[in-house]
């Protein structure tokens, strides 16, 4: 694999679906695993095998049917969630199995109420027997985010030489600053013998607004897996955002990174997520959001209408969108209300447009969106005919 | 002003009302005006004067009612919008008229049509005309996040010449990864002459997620101003969400930066913006959305309710949230159905949680979620009774 390939591994059925009222059933979960193997995601995490005969069948299933990627399942560090992981993965081209423990003090203490060296322990037990039933074992440090980095590299030892090819570090209770999560992976890939044969994950969560941050601050730090999730779903405040860290390292390419992803898939991806777990995304959710390309200002929007450039970054067609839509409201400027007019056909002289607008003005002060019939309206009252001369 | 200040400069009623079908009437705004005071933001970016005879009416409106905060108004580089600007201030306690230009070269060739000297020459202007109305003038620098930064350095050193007492950095295309925005607000408090004695702000948008990340570096760099908007509104994917950046710099006290928020409003500001706009946030919303502080996996509820903090970090009463709900799903373990069953009066022995809980599992694989009827259905049917022994 090249050093510069960032893989994309898509939890949308699993940490995605811990979310309160997103069950998906066994279809629709089929039917997401096919769209993300289409979109080019690199892992699929199917599900937690053990925690429910759905989950089970789920993942069975989705192993069965992936073409391409390779089929994850969750387990935590017993023998019994790995034998059933390994079950439930038994027909996927390419199975791997995510195992891992609680390595901060607040996990060991509260949650395990044990030592380090017995975590240690049982994190290399987990590996070393998932191992047995599959090459590909990926280990999480749950709650990395804050466990001491010296801690953690010697977890991270252990099971490197236990078998783990994937090392995920995860925050989370998304407590981390980008640049705190990027000294970790540092400090991660500079202190950890072996490192350089696994790949570093980066599993970050949104409690602060921050899980995208996290995520590019960690493999522009040296790790080249990111886990995230379709809209950014997830349980709490959500994890990193698929489409968001997949357009961040194509719009910088200086980074040095890619990813295997369609963009052009995205924006189809992201309505097919939405309508199947009924959780739609914010008008103003970045990459996918239905205002993300939609500009209203008059001094946006004749900045867009002179070059697209001038503020928007991405072309909407990279992600699937038809067209910016130029949206009319008190904010808008004489261009933008020109360059809807031509839309619905009236293509207005300087001396109409200057009358007109001040009422356009008036006309909008009492709406919320000035639509297309409302222009026509306004058009009518105002006695402007279509066959108007170009300026 | 103490050197570890971060003043928050709210720009709901502006920059965040610049949304497709968010228009609010003077009414609606003088309301959030009112609560945006009592909330503790430093200062109110209460509307675009010039751009309609709305726009002024609600300026000149929030500027009589509010008490503490500096009311702001926005203008272009002429003098009709500063003129504007000036009248709707007129009865401000503290106005501040905000003015600026493009200064990237996307901006000053496609949008200006002029030449970099020409752009300083119109920014000196602008800020010393504004001068001779107000004492408090803020300065943007339009798509600062892409202007090279030595030519960013000499508009700026200019404008404070001019009389600017707060420089606005703008990342206006949302293009900036924070590693970036934040090297540029350390060149800046290192290269521009005067720059001790100004205030450096950050204006972030939201067009690749990284918003808030960029607004929180560039107060790690020196800056001590966040742009920000209530539920993080605005264009396209938005603005740095208030409710964001002031839980991050509260949670992370070594960082030995304060705001003057009061963050138990914040929630119930929140909700008073998604329903004055009809703008409803996602569920999965950082810090303010309803699923914020829900928690449906096995594994964490286990966690929560041993130790809150295993997984929470901001304790829900501090932004105004009512308890952690616990959500029961086909995720949830024993302990959360113990938990919940508790809740709803029954204390289960081991052994009946034990009998109990495949049933809830099959139960809830049907269900999308099992509420506080469906758990009372479900003990009926397995004939478990309110007077269970204690365990």
């Amino acid at each position: 694999m090249s050093n510069n390939k960032v893989q994309i591994f898509d939890t949308t059925l699993r940490d995605g679906e811990q979310v309160p009222g997103c069950k998906l059933n066994t279809e629709q979960k089929l039917v997401i695993a096919e769209r993300l193997d289409i979109l080019g995601v690199d892992v699929i995490e199917a599900g937690f095998p053990v925690s429910s005969p759905g989950d089970f069948t789920s993942v069975e299933k989705i192993s069965k049917l992936v073409k391409n990627a390779t089929v994850c399942g969750l387990t935590r560090a017993n023998k019994k969630d790995i034998e059933v992981a390994a079950a439930a993965l038994k027909y996927a081209k390419r199975p791997r199995i995510h195992t891992g423990i609680g390595t901060s003090d607040s996990h060991i203490i509260y949650k395990f109420n044990s030592t380090q060296e017995k975590i240690i322990e049982r994190a290399v037990q987990a590996v070393s027997y998932a191992k047995s039933f599959v090459e590909d074992v990926e280990f999480y440090a749950e709650d990395a985010g804050r466990t001491a980095n010296e801690f953690l590299a010697r977890v991270l030892e252990q099971v490197i030489k236990a078998g783990a090819t994937v090392l995920n570090i995860p925050d989370t209770t998304g407590y981390c600053l980008p640049d705190e999560y990027g000294a970790k992976i540092k400090y991660l890939k500079e202190n950890v013998k072996g490192i350089d044969n696994v790949i570093l994950s980066c599993h970050c969560h949104n409690d602060l607004g921050l899980a995208t941050a996290n995520a590019i601050a960690g493999v522009q730090n040296g790790a080249r897996q990111i886990e995230c999730t379709i809209n950014g779903i997830g349980e709490r405040a959500g994890n990193t955002a698929l489409e968001e860290v997949v357009m961040i390292l194509k719009q910088h390419p200086y980074l040095n990174l890619e990813t295997g992803i369609n963009s052009k898939l995205l924006y189809s991806t992201s309505q097919l997520v939405q309508e199947s777990m009924g959780m739609r995304v914010q008008a103003n959710k970045a990459i996918i959001g239905e205002n993300a390309f939609a500009h209203s200002s008059g001094i946006h929007q004749d900045g867009v209408i002179k070059n697209r450039e001038t503020y928007e970054i991405i072309n909407p067609a990279e992600v699937g969108v038809n067209e910016s839509s130029i949206v009319l409201t008190a904010r808008s400027g004489r261009a933008a209300l020109a360059y809807r007019a031509k839309n619905v056909g009236y293509n207005l002289t300087k001396i109409e447009l200057d009358d007109l607008y001040p009422q356009f003005l008036n006309y909008a002060d009492h709406r919320k969106e000035v639509n297309d019939k409302d222009l026509q309206h306004l058009m009518e009252l105002n006695h402007v005919h279509k066959t108007a001369v170009n300026f």
